[in-house]
């Protein structure tokens, strides 16, 4: 089946991330204005890109990894010296500490790059970004092909015409990748295939990703979907509302316990309590194959309580409005994500498979990695 | 030891809601408005009354039910006749439909009213819905004393002088009552006691009772506090940051089965999981003692789209604002309650003490209701 890749925006098919015309220039969309605007940003020093990837105008493991990959590009063409981009490393890596796409890709141009000449290190960066983003989609498009089976054979044990409801959290979508997504991949290829689906879109609080990135995605491509808030997953599954969930992830261990947006544990709580399938997409580059236990091991991210006290949105009038929801003076923490244990997740869905969540399952799909890791425990 | 009483705003201490100097118009507190503005507003009119509650002018259990009782005096007011009050409990009965306290609010003024001459029935109304005003009172105030113990229990088990973490939903809280509150009775009798206690509160969307009223009125009696995404409560249980959750309840089953605020369940499955005990504030008008599953029997109410679609707050120049967070065209949707299931829950503090959730804990406290319910099962 040939499936049609790129975001459609108003009839013009996108990737999250692209070379502009110059050949030089990284082009993104500014996805901290989503869903209420769409407005494309344009790169050109490595301090941009970090500032892309800090300030979240990109996010999403896979397509910060590429944003990074860009970021050295653009770092060697200001000055190609190993010097210089080892700073140009370490500047990048430390825009956002816990997503381990964005070192794994640094890794990748760091290791292309060294001991070339200094005179050929802009082409070199280049054509390797380039072929990380299209890895990144030989991956996504292998997951939807996986995924899509769970789907069949959730829509298999309902009555025909009935739609498969589908949970996801957070925006593991085709903005958070350079195309089609990690969790959305099989939902956008059950949709192609014309299998009825209708997503749960939890809100994902404090930054909203899933009301405003999820559903903006779904309702583009004309999915159907319904935002709740995060609270209501539970009720929805003691209901018989959810048919299976689909999460992302942004670092999974060995073992197969998941980093992923902060809530997503309390959904596999419930999903397992309820007897609903939890399955997390996972492209391997996100597995650290170094760590055991995701609870003692994974650091979690701290971000700022503007986050959590402010809120911002569209006013009526169409004006971008951010709005206090906390009292002034009323503290507020900030904790960017949170680890499901492997014994919550029904499986992994992976660009070679579904595999069990387990060190075994992971080791069985990826052999070449699971055997080569230093284990930290 | 004398605890004092009343919310004080501006060093002033307020109940949720009293008659004002005409001594006939009732004064509430417009919840809607807060945590930015302190606004009472004066019902005059049954309808008044009925906006207000359904409205969530006036929110929370018990004071939902003395809103309903005061009604009926604003209806007896105007016409005390039979089928005039029959018609305000009608109106007033449907302002909540998830609210057990209502009706058993309106269940009282109805049997005190019945049967009396008109002519006196204004006068008895106002004794009534005054004494059901006293017990919440007693009911909250019961309620800290037995529950000061659990906090008790864990600052033991804690080195000297570190606050015992405690974590809420939604709002249980002074303003949820008439005085006191439910699920903070217990932290401002261990405040009040000097017993360190440091509170995570849930933000609780899509309405943000927690970010909006519990803040704000931990903040105004100078309780330690931090407000939280919904999302965090896991992360901060599998790290132990959380010692006991309390949370408060819409109805109740005779079973133990407890409907609250959407999303309590989710802290529920996690406290389990992380062995945290889950601990309800529960006055005994809100158990239903005719109900046996609170999943299957406890009707949900679902309320308007646009409290997930849309978020009210504060901008910076001091103004109230409402912002879109959902892409126009996405659909929401917006169920108010879910249910814990008992064997979730640790304990049931009630103003007799704290029962075991399960039948047999509540019938040995309150044995004289246990015994006259008829099951629907």
């Amino acid at each position: 089946m040939l499936l049609e890749a790129g975001l459609k925006v108003g009839g013009v098919a996108y990737r999250t991330i692209w070379v502009e015309s110059d050949g030089r220039s990284i082009g993104i969309i500014d996805q901290t204005k989503l869903p209420h605007a769409f407005q494309t940003v344009t790169l050109k020093r490595v301090q941009d890109a970090e500032h892309a990837i800090r300030d979240m105008l990109v996010r999403g493991a896979p397509l910060i990894g590429a944003a990074g990959a860009y970021g050295m590009c653009l770092a060697a063409i200001s000055d190609p010296s190993d010097s210089a981009l080892d700073e140009a490393y370490r500047l990048l890596a430390a825009a956002r500490p816990t997503a381990i796409n964005l070192r794994w890709a640094l890794d990748l141009m760091r290791d292309a790059l060294r001991n070339q000449p200094p005179a050929e290190r802009v082409g070199i960066a280049y054509r390797r970004a380039g072929e990380i983003c299209e890895q990144d989609i030989a991956i996504n498009a292998a997951i939807g092909e996986h995924g899509v089976k769970l789907i069949e054979v959730a829509a298999s044990a309902k009555p025909a015409g009935e739609p498969v409801n589908i949970l996801t959290h957070c925006n593991a979508g085709w903005l958070a990748t350079v195309d089609w997504g990690t969790a959305t991949a099989p939902i956008y290829r059950a949709h192609a295939q014309g299998l009825a689906v209708h997503v749960w879109v939890d809100e994902t609080r404090p930054r909203n990703q899933g009301a405003s990135l999820t559903a903006w995605e779904l309702k583009n491509h004309g999915v159907a979907h319904t935002v709740i808030a995060d609270n209501a997953g539970g009720h929805l599954m003691q209901h018989g509302k959810v048919d299976l969930c689909i999460v992302g992830t942004d670092r999974t261990t060995a073992t197969g316990d998941v980093a992923n947006k902060i809530g997503t544990y309390l959904k596999a709580l419930s999903a397992r309590d309820n007897g609903v399938p939890f399955y997390v997409a996972l492209p391997s580059p996100s597995v650290d194959w170094t760590l055991d236990d995701g609870v003692r091991q994974i650091p979690i991210e701290e971000r700022a309580g503007a986050e959590v006290s402010h809120v911002t949105g569209q006013t009526a009038d169409g004006r971008l409005a951010t709005v206090r929801v906390v009292p002034a003076g009323s503290p507020t923490a900030n904790y960017a994500f949170d680890v499901t244990p492997a014994r919550l997740i029904s499986g992994l869905i992976t660009e070679r498979g579904v595999a069990a969540a387990s060190r075994t399952g992971l080791a069985a799909l990826f052999p070449e990695k699971a055997g080569s890791a230093v284990s930290h425990s």
